[in-house]
C-alpha cells in the first residue's frame, strides 16, 4: 500500500471495475495480494528446515536468515562450520554503508580457527536453470535475460545458468581476491538491489526474520562505510543454526511457497495492484520488488 | 566498489585489459568512475539552486533535498507557501517503514495554517518526454519503455511523456484519494525503489546531503510502518529553504551535470565495471543504480 495521508489512510477511490478487466478476469473482482493471502491454505506454506536458519542476535534483537544450500553448497557448508567452531562468537557488524550493505567481521587478532572450514573458495552461483522449479516473473530485467521467483529467493537467469540476485535482505559472502571468500565475513543488502554484484559475490541465503535490526544500525564514517571509532562496531551476541537451538528457542517460521498457483495469483495481483488506493495499476513488477511473505506461527499453548 | 573481507581491502586481482576491450576503448585503459570524477572540472558540475533547496533538520542531522519544479511545479509551489506559513514547524516523522518509506506529517489539532498553500492538488508528474535534456540509461527497464537521467533526477518514460520515479532517496508527496496531496505529509524512499508507486505519488525531489539521518530511523511496528508510541515520532526541528537561510547557514552543494560527456562516460564506467575488484564486469544498469555524485564546498577560509 503506497504512502496515505495520516489523516485519511482508509482509500476512498475506486478503480476495481477497470482493475478487474485488465487483469483478465471475469464474473468476479480480481483480489488483492492480502485478500489472496488471507484465503491461503496450510499447503500454501512451506517450513523453513531448521538446518537452513542461520539465527543471528544483535543487541536490539535477532535476525533470521534462511540459507541456501542449493546456489551455494560449498559456502553454506562453510558456514556451517564455522557456527561449529563458534568463529562467528566475537564477530561484530563492523561496516553499514547507506543503501548498500551491512557486514560483519571477526576482527580479533590472531583470528579464531575456522574449525573444519576452509580457508579459500571459488565464487560459486551457477545451478542450471532447467533444473529449478522457477516461478516467472515475466518483466524486463535490466541485468539478467530473464528472472523469477525458486523457493522464494529472486533469481536471475541467461537462460542457460541461474543464480540468485543481489535484493534487499540478500546475504552475501565478503571477498578480496575471487576465491578467496569463505563466510568469515558475510554482508547483508540494506538499500536499493546492488545488482552489479551479481555474480561478484557469493549470495548464501536471506532475511526472513528482523532485517529491520540490520538496516537501522548507524552508518558508519570511514570509507566504504566503516565504522571508524573502536565502540561503534556492533557485536553479534550469538549466530546459531535452528538447528542446533533447544525446540522452545526456534522460531516455527514459515516461508509462502512461490511455485503454486495461490503465489501466481498473488504475483499478478502485485504485479497489477487492485488495491483502490492505485491511480495507476502499474502492470508490471521487477524481481527484487516481489514479496515472499513469511508468517511465525506461535508456540502451543 | 563490492563488500570485501575486511582484511583484504585492497583489490589484487585485474581484469584491467580484458575490461577495455569491453568498454570499446582502445589505446587506453578504460578508466573508473573515480578515476573520471577525479578528473572533472568545474564545469561539470552545476550549483544547486537556493531556492529549490530543502533543508530538512532532525535531531541527528540536516537532509537536504532538491525540489524539482519542472515535473511537479504545483506541488513544489505549494511546498514553498507551507515553508512559508511555518506549517512544518510541529511536524515529525510519523512513519518508518522497512525498506519501503519514511514520512513527516503535522498531526497537531487544529492543524496549523496551510498559509497560502492549498488544500489539495491532483496527481502532478508528466512532462514532454522531448522537453528533456535525458541522458539515457539504454538497458531494459521492469516498468517504463525508457529510462534516464535528466538534471541528476531518474525518470522513467513511455516515448511520448516522461515522469520521475521512486528511486532511493526521492520524496514524495503523501494522499489518500489522487486529489487529495497537498505536500503537508511528505514520504522519502529508504529502501529498494517501490517502482510502483510512479505515477501514483507525486515526487517532487530528491536527498542530495544527509539521507542517512532519515534511513536508520527506527522502523515503526504498527501497519505501513507508523509508530505507535506517543514518544517515538521523530521531530523536524526545522525546515527551511536554501534561500531563506543566511549566506553563513547554506551549503555550497554541487551536483555532477548529467548532460556532459564527463557524466556519459561516468555512467558507462558504472556499467561495465573496471575495478580490480569485479569478476563479472555487468554491462548493463538499472535507472535506480546510477549514483549522481554531490559534493560540498568549504566555505571561504
Amino acid at each position: 500500500m503506497g504512502p496515505h495521508r495520516t489523516a485519511n489512510l482508509i482509500p476512498t477511490w475506486s478503480l476495481g471495475s477497470l482493475l478487474c478487466l485488465l487483469v483478465g478476469l471475469s464474473g468476479a473482482e480480481a483480489r488483492t495480494s492480502a485478500e489472496i493471502l488471507d484465503a491461503s491454505s496450510d499447503s500454501d506454506w512451506r517450513q523453513a528446515a531448521p538446518a537452513n536458519l542461520l539465527y543471528v542476535e544483535l543487541p536490539t534483537g535477532t535476525v533470521v536468515f534462511e540459507l541456501n544450500p542449493t546456489f551455494a553448497p560449498k559456502h553454506v557448508t562453510n558456514i556451517r562450520h564455522l557456527v561449529a567452531a563458534g568463529y562467528y562468537g566475537g564477530s561484530s557488524v563492523v561496516r553499514s554503508q547507506d543503501n548498500y550493505v551491512a557486514q560483519w567481521a571477526n576482527t580479533a587478532d590472531p583470528e579464531p580457527s575456522l574449525g573444519e572450514a576452509v580457508e579459500a573458495l571459488a565464487l560459486e552461483f551457477y545451478v542450471p536453470a532447467d533444473a529449478l522449479a522457477a516461478t516467472p516473473v515475466s518483466d524486463r530485467d535490466a541485468y539478467a535475460a530473464t528472472v523469477s521467483i525458486v523457493d522464494g529467493f529472486p533469481v536471475a537467469s541467461d537462460g542457460e545458468n541461474a543464480w540468485l540476485t543481489h535484493c534487499y535482505g540478500m546475504l552475501g559472502v565478503a571477498r578480496g581476491a575471487p576465491d578467496s571468500g569463505n563466510g568469515t565475513s558475510l554482508y547483508v543488502v540494506n538499500g536499493h538491489a546492488p545488482r552489479h554484484l551479481d555474480r561478484n559475490g557469493t549470495l548464501v541465503g536471506r532475511a526472513l526474520v528482523g532485517m529491520e535490526h540490520l538496516s537501522v544500525l548507524p552508518r558508519g564514517t570511514g570509507p566504504l562505510g566503516f565504522y571508524e571509532e573502536p565502540q561503534q562496531p556492533v557485536p553479534l551476541r550469538s549466530v546459531r543454526l535452528g538447528s542446533d537451538l533447544e525446540a522452545a528457542e526456534r522460531l516455527d517460521i514459515q516461508v509462502l511457497r512461490t511455485d503454486t498457483p495461490l503465489f501466481r495469483e498473488y504475483l499478478a495481483a502485485r504485479r497489477t495492484r487492485t488495491e483502490d488506493w492505485f491511480a495507476h495499476a502499474t502492470g508490471a513488477i521487477g524481481v527484487c520488488n516481489v514479496p515472499v511473505p513469511t508468517r511465525i506461527n506461535a508456540g502451543p499453548e
